[in-house]
């Protein structure tokens, strides 16, 4: 088994008592055995020995919502109001992407990704084939699902939820475990009560969670109300998503008692504050989410409405926004934002050894150069993790104990051939 | 004269008919001499052809309110709140900076902000020959000034007045015309009515624009209304500071009434998003304050309160929560986040020939490496800078004609000895 040695760096561990460490880690195998001040004895039967002088090392970033593939979107129809955005631009190009449109799309995200420090990700979309492969191929942990929108005749909801469920069965553990699977209805509004309910059996059926977008905006509350007499969360738990372990995308526009609600089942929730503010959605309550105990995490949304898949962007603005809007200059201090980045990130898809650096716990971390000066003064490492730090800081990528990027380059995927297969496929849409 | 071409870029102008250009440039001595699809002939006598394939050149970012030397006080206390910061954190550490902690501390903001693309900057601190020895040096442009507290005793506040003035006149014009000075109060809460009016007679007497902060918090503007029975920009106006052209930091709680006369008086706002969110300040009325015709720059304000310099995040910021607040998604579209970090910042500290790539202006451009992910498909690039980029994707940057950063190099200041001597200095202010 292989045996790494990384000395001579800080490392932000997520450990509750003690998050800064000047020291040490070792790595056997896929797993962290050792994080300490003290150089652990003997140093002669490694295979590899780092040095991380002017190294910031932390937990992978684990980013909770998404749509890869929708890069190939990213700047087409920007600046509109969000009706004319998705009818007259992202829906009509997303009814054309073919699986190599979705292959290209992903890969090219995954490659901003990784190298910009996320380990992992939540990945909702079609064609997730390609999707899961993609993820196989490039090294990092993915939490997959086939969104299903079941808007249509019932035969192509039968077989939409037939793909659905055979691609949750046939890619949950795959990959050394490294990909999972959820079972996902697309939103309360795009799904039929009695199809939410068929794929909240198959969830039951394979035992896997569940994953649907919910009160993204207050529109769509609304229309919730009319047409079913509920707001979204009291028809999700009637219809019994929250009978499966859930993850939902957004909430922005919850109540107080839906928040009670969420936290009585244990909902988990996707902030997604790049997403929201762009798309003009709303400020989701996430200060009274957390301090009611709901576990709230981060994600990028597609990168048609963000623009880019910066994860310390969102640490940032899920610090930030929430001061701003509510005139609290402590509402989510920076730990707490590293922490919704990270370790609540991966506790919102039920990974249990990964999002803190400690023995026992999965080496999925990465390595920020910190020889520049917006690191400087060496004062509070998180503060300067959340408030100042970019994903182009990040040099090193490890997953699963492999170094999926090193240097700030690629291992695992031709970066170049990526980029023009992408340029490709965006050609042939737009033609 | 030195002539350069550029050939093979991709340009973005700022000119109103055609923003993109691809194409090529040509740099005569400090002055763009053209710009345009067609390379023109000859091409035999020229010192530089640079070929600008997979970059992007845009005008330089123009920082319209910071105080450098505040990076010493990076993630010195984040999180708390707003007075505890300022009266147990900041205030406290910056009594007893030297003016070798400015130097050091203004420098590595420096070299922050000229590899993250800014070329130009307002600075308003103490020690500003310091300040402005560091802006020459560096090649770039500063508008400068130092801010004067009048909550001392006459003899004291006769001193500062007489500081602030002979640095004004000594420095204004000088580094080849990159430097330019303004007179600064402060704020109305930290100077006496008396001591503004004699400030603005010296502003009267030297023909130069004031710089001051204005109402950054409600708590700050009811003071001013309890104490003088003004809100703040009747408070100025009655003082005759707009009588001089003025550039006002923050102006975030503003009645639509004061915008009226801050419109009348063609008073300029620096816009801090960043630093706002975070001392919890609240959200400026920037669309109603463009929509009223009122010129609004973009800020950094200083690293303690953002935390980085990095001012394609406050583009990004400006472009993002103001949807997100007003649920408006087209409220300030990406083209005009650009124009506010860019033409309108120069135009805010009256410089007419800085922040558009049109021939007859400065030569003060950078350019960004667009041969990366977060810059494809190869739609949008006014989208892509304001929601994709970040100050890490800037590989050269010219001012007034000539290269102060290379491939991502500093050519003018010695970045591995700035960041040693910062950290002695900030190592001293803490012992």
């Amino acid at each position: 088994m292989k045996k790494t040695l990384i000395k001579n760096g800080i490392f932000i561990s997520n450990n509750e008592t003690k998050t800064t460490i000047n020291g040490c880690m070792v790595i056997e195998g896929d797993r962290i055995t050792y994080i300490g001040e003290q150089t652990p004895a003997p140093q002669d039967n490694y295979n590899e020995i780092i040095d991380g002088t002017n190294k910031l090392y932390m937990p992978g970033l684990v980013n909770t919502h998404g749509h890869a593939a929708m890069s190939l979107l990213r700047g087409y129809g920007d600046d509109l109001a969000l009706q004319i955005w998705l009818e007259e631009k992202m829906w009509p190009m997303e009814a054309k992407f073919s699986s190599q449109d979705v292959k290209w799309g992903t890969l090219l995200s995954i490659v901003e990704m990784i190298k910009g420090g996320t380990t992992t990700i939540v990945d909702m979309y079609d064609h997730m084939n390609e999707v899961a492969m993609a993820i196989e191929q490039s090294g990092m942990r993915g939490c997959l699902t086939r969104g299903v929108i079941g808007l249509c005749p019932p035969e192509i909801q039968d077989a939409k939820l037939k793909e659905a469920t055979e691609f949750a069965r046939n890619w949950h553990g795959k990959a050394d475990g490294r990909i999972t699977t959820m079972m996902s209805p697309h939103a309360p509004y795009t799904c039929p009560p009695d199809y939410i309910e068929r794929i909240v059996q198959v969830a039951h059926d394979l035992n896997l969670p569940i994953h649907t977008h919910m009160s993204e905006t207050s529109r769509e509350v609304q229309a919730n109300v009319d047409q079913y007499g509920l707001r979204p969360v009291a028809h999700l738990e009637k219809l019994g998503v929250f009978s499966r372990p859930t993850l939902v995308a957004h909430g922005v526009h919850v109540t107080d008692e839906e928040i009670e609600i969420l936290k009585q089942y244990d909902v988990r929730i996707s902030h997604n504050p790049g997403s929201n503010l762009k798309l003009a959605s709303g400020v989701a309550r996430v200060p009274e989410l957390l301090r009611a105990g709901v576990k709230v995490s981060l994600g990028t949304d597609g990168a048609a409405s963000n623009n880019n898949l910066d994860m310390f962007e969102e640490m940032r603005l899920a610090a930030l926004i929430h001061k701003g809007v509510s005139g609290n200059p402590v509402a989510i201090p920076a730990a707490e934002a590293l922490l919704m980045g990270t370790k609540m990130g991966a506790e919102s898809i039920w990974l249990q050894d990964v999002g803190q650096l400690l023995p026992g716990m999965k080496a999925d971390f990465i390595a920020l150069d910190i020889d520049q000066p917006h690191f400087l003064p060496k004062t509070d490492f998180v503060s300067h993790i959340v408030y100042s730090a970019s994903a182009k800081d990040v040099v090193d990528v490890c997953v699963d104990g492999n170094w999926i990027v090193r240097k700030g380059e690629c291992l695992t995927l031709d970066e170049e051939k990526i980029k023009r297969e992408f340029e490709q496929s965006f050609d042939k849409l737009l033609g």
